[in-house]
């Protein structure tokens, strides 16, 4: 165990690669008082993270007994390949988003792979490298250890305490189900996104001039950097076309429909499918983790310094706890309106503390 | 020109169908002193919203001189033919979110439309129903006149009158051009969203516990109603198709390019895609209806009563004024992350205030 601001993990550990996720891993680790030594192929990205406070260089001295590889997953299999042979008493993981694919170059390689199992944390951010590092990037993420590949019984347990170290929540899968669910939930979503996205490429400006919030959340993933998004694809990407393919399938057939909408049965299979979008939005987790739904309420703020605070102030008063909040903004206006999800339990106490107050509410619309 | 507090239009304003938008158009125009009349097939409904303030009911000495129709989209012509026929002096207009159809339904039916002109408020929720409606439902939202149909030239500057009552933004354009606008912004929009979220009905439980914002964003739209959409998509279902058809296009390319990733070019293909994706969402307006980008910054905030208040109260403190906020919860923790726009020009000042008050920040990653 721990101490409070100690370190589960022991010994040295050698990070490699110095971008987003390895200079947070370094940030977080030294936190704890880690003695954490940072690689990197280029010399310019080890240089800034290490004046970042990621970690120190590695000497001809090192015995890390652990080794995170953190490198883009074109490069994954042959850095763990290259660790594990540097270092034949370390236990070796690597935090690339797919997980099938390196282990599948290490079992081709013909290598023992016992003294390595894969991870992936669900953090991080679109863009990258060691000047986005954050100590806190993965607290409270889901943290894929992709297990029952031939490791040691002891290695899932140091990566557990890495995890954990970095207060993340390590979650067990194989390498196909972890592939299989961020295709699902991560991978498919980008591609879906960027392709809707393309569509306002051509877009007049009056037609995207009557854009809502709703456009704007369904597209924003499909800002992110394409060069980690290349190697993402391309290495799940037969999980990925199995999923487009579906989704395809049902495009096809959303369109047959729609070419003749008055025929028999038309609206009842526009219907469902709409439906069924109903029912797949409704089993995404919420905030924590979990599936309870939270009441909303909509409250119009004035667009000045201090409103929304003076807003959330007076919840905070009534003791009230935000469980979300989103801002929606009016175009040409000084007009916002704040979307506020709280506990069903607390919802007619903050309506009638926020309109005792002046506050323009309206229960929201679901 | 009108008073602080009175209307731009003048004599009574008819509104046929008591739903989200011609009840909060009522509430809107009531606040105003316009005499506003409501009417609805069914008398429970009416009931509701006469009860909640949006209007009286009819008499048999009725004079408007404006109608506002606002009845679902596949009772949209006919309703108009009803009302231009029983009131020979007034102006009309309807909300409905297609264009062409009631036009259409109106030239096959051999009427005059020189007292007509459709238009529509891009504001609303995907639920609905008087009693979710507000009078600043339409705040600074653009609300599109489908002008150049044969309208009397007096007939546009009184629905622009209504407009500027109900404190929106008059657009201009044809009903073909609205129409292939909303199915770019709106329409495909809804479809691409609810195909997605359908591809979650069968996931596994585990694989939809590693969900993040982004799905989350993604599919929001997708809990939409579906007894609006089905008319709403059917009643534009060939501008619909046209854009789903490109999408395809699209989506099959990407497929073959992923079926084989290793291929010579696939990779800039797939790079090519990423990128047009980035210019589409670049392309969307912001707050305000600007296009201007803010600087963005990440601040955690412990998940308990007061705390975002206090947060928000110290950068009103500092003067500076929020463009837009977002609040990212991690499953499982009491640790929330408040991603904060600001103009570019406060920025710094705005993280030196915040890390001199102890708020750990971090420039957002992009």
């Amino acid at each position: 165990m721990s101490t409070v601001n100690g370190s589960r993990i022991r010994g040295q550990v050698r990070i490699v690669g110095a971008g987003l996720l390895g200079a947070s891993i370094g940030l977080a680790l030294r936190s704890k008082g880690v003695d954490t030594i940072v690689s990197d192929a280029s010399p310019g990205a080890l240089s800034l993270a290490i004046d970042y406070g990621a970690g120190r260089a590695a000497t001809d001295s090192d015995a890390p007994g652990l080794i995170v590889v953190a490198v883009p997953p074109d490069q994954t299999g042959s850095v763990i390949a290259q660790e594990l042979a540097a270092f034949p008493e370390a236990i070796v993981t690597d935090v690339a988003s797919v997980k099938v694919l390196p282990l599948a170059e290490l079992h081709a390689a013909g290598l023992d792979t016992s003294r390595y199992v894969g991870s992936h944390p669900l953090a991080g951010r679109e863009r990258g490298g060691a000047i986005s590092a954050r100590a806190d990037l993965f607290v409270g993420r889901p943290w894929v250890i992709a297990t029952g590949n031939g490791e040691n019984a002891d290695v899932v347990g140091v990566i557990e305490d890495l995890i954990l170290d970095l207060d993340a929540i390590p979650v067990l899968m194989t390498a196909k189900e972890h592939d299989e669910s961020v295709a699902l939930v991560s991978h498919v979503p980008q591609v879906i996104a960027t392709l809707l996205a393309k569509q306002l490429s051509d877009g007049s400006a009056r037609a995207l001039s009557l854009t809502g919030q709703g456009l704007r959340d369904t597209t924003r993933i499909a800002s992110s950097d394409p060069t980690l998004w290349i190697q993402i694809l391309a290495a799940n990407s037969e999980t990925v076309v199995d999923i487009l393919r579906v989704f395809r399938d049902d495009l096809d057939g959303f369109i047959a429909t729609l070419e003749a909408p008055t025929a028999p049965g038309a609206k009842r299979a526009i219907a469902e499918t709409l439906a069924a979008g109903n029912v797949g939005v409704a089993r995404l987790p919420g905030k924590h983790g979990q599936d309870r739904r939270f009441s909303q309420l909509v409250v119009m703020v004035d667009d000045k310094p201090g409103e929304l605070a003076r807003l959330l102030a007076e919840i905070g008063d009534a003791g009230i706890n935000l469980e979300d909040l989103r801002l929606e903004h009016s175009p040409g206006t000084l007009v916002g309106l704040a979307e506020i999800s709280v506990l069903p339990e607390v919802e007619a106490q903050l309506v009638a503390e926020l309109e005792r107050r002046g506050w323009r509410v309206a229960e929201a619309w679901k």
